[in-house]
């Protein structure tokens, strides 16, 4: 078997013209990291399933011993000849023997994708850029631009003080032309229980004052953090927030986006597409937030592959308060061309599962069901980022 | 088609004995509103149709695209003689051409109620009183005295820092016989994370006397929050708390009504039956509550509606730590008397649903599920008000 | 019928070689408490069925309408020749007539337990021993020391502010041999949000001597708890932490284990497995920290009796993010025998349902399921407490 029928194995009442539908929806991956172009060893690629963690899996366990591992094992394999729930030792060995071209061309090809929005703040030196992510899958790539990279760059080459908030705001509008969006990792380098107001000149010349002096490269000042936000924001283009699951040096409880509503109900932050990303376990907080501010966003991203069998009731669950033209696809894959796909595959069957099921109990009409698939795979991110 | 069978659809598993008992049980609506009698537009119902939101609907999509949207497409146009599913602008054209009283006859006398117990804390003079809730709908009301409401008029009638502690317990003896409980939205005006004990003569007279002195209108003082909290359970008869999903004024994330703790482990306030309405996404932490504590009760409420096909799993989260004896029905349905409807029909279907499934799996016998569905339906409140 | 199929009414796709695993499997229980040997009265037994309260179960109801009283009375009766979901006044004559061992006897044989690691630092002289709950079952025990009842009773036995660090050492030595872990209730006693670093000797010095001088018995002084972790941390031996759901002296919001975060980033606590037990509502952020942290475990504990037939999503939902060699059995049973067998009945359906519904769908293979559900029983815990 080499290609699989993705929709195998769904519950008998999903309707097929639904499961049609889903199996072959062009996605809008609305943001997507490089798959890493160093070798790895079978010790990285464990690594890689998982995002938690900073240190080596331990030697009493195997990462692929996880939903994550068992939905690679699932449906990573049969895009490479083997069939599928073929062991880890073997995937593996089959896998490192071929060219990470194929493999990617493989992984990425099955994804249904028709855009890759790739997220390029984070060691963008050992990942495939936007430009090979679109070669090996035949399928166009744009970029979103990490504010805090930004403002790094900006301030180890000689930003001040003084010309900070031109030089940002000069790198913005630059930059602004060559993406399509903005993202903010304030979640790691303050949390987000910080004072969100729009700091005035001469707060944010302290501010930066203050960071420079200290010598540190890492920008984690919230004076500092809330003004790039704001900046981003006064662009009109959409910005990311990364939200909720992410690895154990972020203080996860502080990513709760309920602690982003003093930002919200800013009035500059409206007309702004804020994008609520991954959100995990905080995914019904954010669909709370798409339903009280027009132009928030989110999605589930990485929680998708990473629960494994588990995504269709974090699906349901992401299926509560947020009207349907505020949610959003994306696979948030990372490091390994294997989670762009099981981000797309995971998502197809459990929008077909759930969406299926509502239509089987007479709840929806197979047409809405259609329709709100079709809003969150592709037309909602096509409206939000112009793409 | 002028009548549904509202049971349609649900698993092949669910014992007819039990979808017909829930069919037709009659409920007590433990917390519920006025529909809106001013005339409204297209645009104003849509907005009826989002809790969190205080902005018009944005042109790039319509509220009907969302759980609510989609429950009540598939259950309000059979009651207007209109098939299920029917589009929102037919429905629209249809329903707005009714006379209200008609619509709302419709609606209301499908909800299937025994009792109506209505809050008219909120733009009382632009909604439907109990009176007229019971004229439409064949139904009698009763009704909720909201706690902030009382205090404001009070002070804005004269009230003055000396006087309002016995102006305050006066009002609530002289209106105590004519309502069944009374209800607080702390959650919005202060959040639940404050100093609940009960505050001293001196602190209220401070705290009144510089309320005064600032000359605002809307009470969100902690010290008199707390007072008149004290106040109502003093009289023993039901408080209902706001807690959870509402408007984006509120901070969410400091309703969560373990932040209450402090209030429920007072000694003077055992014997006052304490309500958590709507909860949602703390109905865990509700459930939580209402086994720990002897008076503590909750429902699920407006979120039944509003997450349309999903209250299936959001019934199943209610019904884990929580004696049975300590859970109730709301729809707290407000401006729509779509609501009113909707409420009903998603919460006997989830219920059905649920309880059917663990009867299906051996788990529950018939009859305890028979016999649950009418506590949670109606048993426990006509106790706990007195109805 | 005295012996049920505990398999009986699981959805027709779970493949019967898993169930029948399932069925079989020696436990590992990872934290159990013994039953109460004193003699109680219904009122008694009914408390015993309310985790969180701590009044007397009040008049309008009774505590056996709730998932646990309907679990019980599903699975505990045909332990004693009943027939299943006898009603609760008839299982409790006929139960009461009976010897306490018979009775024990009956319930923790059909746990199918390999082994309890008993919790002995609660109520010890009114609930069976480890070596009663070895006897009446034919099982092995072993022991778990709670840490804050070792600390209290050197205290009250002479120990000084400048002997506390050197005598809890050596005390946790010297019965480290006899037990298999140790246990902190920090949650009850400071809530996790207390600075988690390791207290100098000074500190620790002036803390125990403020403690001592005010007379108190029961420690809740973050210094000391602090140190008493870090102290059983360097033994390298297990150290369980109770998490979420207890009584309501909790804050339980104050023991969400992402406050432990601080504690668990220190180096000196690598390569000492931490066990977090029950964690409900919490469990999705504990499964998140099992992810995080090589030696970071879980359980859900008494969750899984609590909620009843309920325990088939909470079993779902802790297998989302956390790898399964993290994942650990327990019944965190207490007080009645009958929890220490539906722990293990509801984790044995609970499993079967959720895997068997992943390989029924394809995802997961069945060799997979059988290997986990393995792991989760017995494999992990007898490798993390030796046994």
């Amino acid at each position: 078997m080499t290609e699989p029928d993705i929709m195998a194995g769904l519950p008998a009442g999903v309707p097929g013209a639904l499961a049609e539908h889903l199996a072959s929806l062009p996605l809008v991956d609305n943001h997507v990291h490089g798959y890493t172009t160093a070798a790895m060893s079978r010790a990285d690629f464990e690594l890689a399933l998982n995002e938690g963690s900073l240190d080596p899996v331990p030697a009493f366990m195997t990462q692929f011993d996880s939903q994550l591992g068992f939905a690679l094992r699932r449906w990573c394999p049969v895009r490479l000849g083997l069939p599928a729930h073929t062991e880890a030792d073997e995937y593996w060995r089959h896998r490192s023997a071929l060219p990470l071209d194929e493999v990617a061309g493989a992984m990425l090809s099955g994804a249904g994708v028709e855009r890759w929005i790739v997220d390029t703040g984070f060691a963008s030196d050992q990942t495939a850029s936007p430009t090979e992510l679109a070669r090996v899958s035949g399928t166009p790539s744009s970029e979103i631009l990490r504010l805090e990279f930004l403002a790094e760059r900006l301030l180890a080459s000689g930003s001040t003080a003084t010309s900070f908030a031109d030089d940002f705001g000069n790198a913005l509008r630059a930059r602004g032309d060559a993406v399509v969006g903005f993202k903010t990792i304030a979640a790691y380098r303050t949390g987000f229980d910080i004072d969100w107001s729009r700091p005035g000149a001469a707060q944010l010349e302290a501010a930066v004052s203050a960071w420079i002096e200290s010598g540190r490269r890492r920008l984690d000042d919230p004076v500092i953090i809330s003004f790039i936000v704001h900046a981003a924001a006064d662009l009109r283009m959409p910005v990311q927030f990364h939200v909720g699951f992410g690895d154990r040096d972020m203080d996860l409880h502080r990513s709760d986006p309920l602690l982003l509503l003093g930002l919200l109900r800013q009035p500059s932050m409206a007309g702004t597409p804020i994008v609520l990303l991954h959100c995990y376990p905080y995914h019904r907080e954010a669909g709370y937030l798409a339903q009280a501010f027009d132009d928030v966003y989110f999605d589930v991203g990485l929680a998708l592959h990473f629960v494994g069998s588990q995504s269709v009731q974090l699906v349901r669950e992401s299926l509560e308060l947020a009207p349907f033209a505020k949610i959003l696809y994306s696979s948030d894959a990372y490091a390994l061309p294997e989670l762009h796909l099981l981000g797309s595959v995971l998502w197809r069957r459990a929008m077909a599962e759930a969406l299926g099921g509502w239509v089987a109990a007479g709840e929806w009409s197979l047409p809405d069901a259609i329709r709100v698939a079709g809003m969150i795979g592709n037309g909602n991110s096509r409206r939000v980022y112009g793409v």
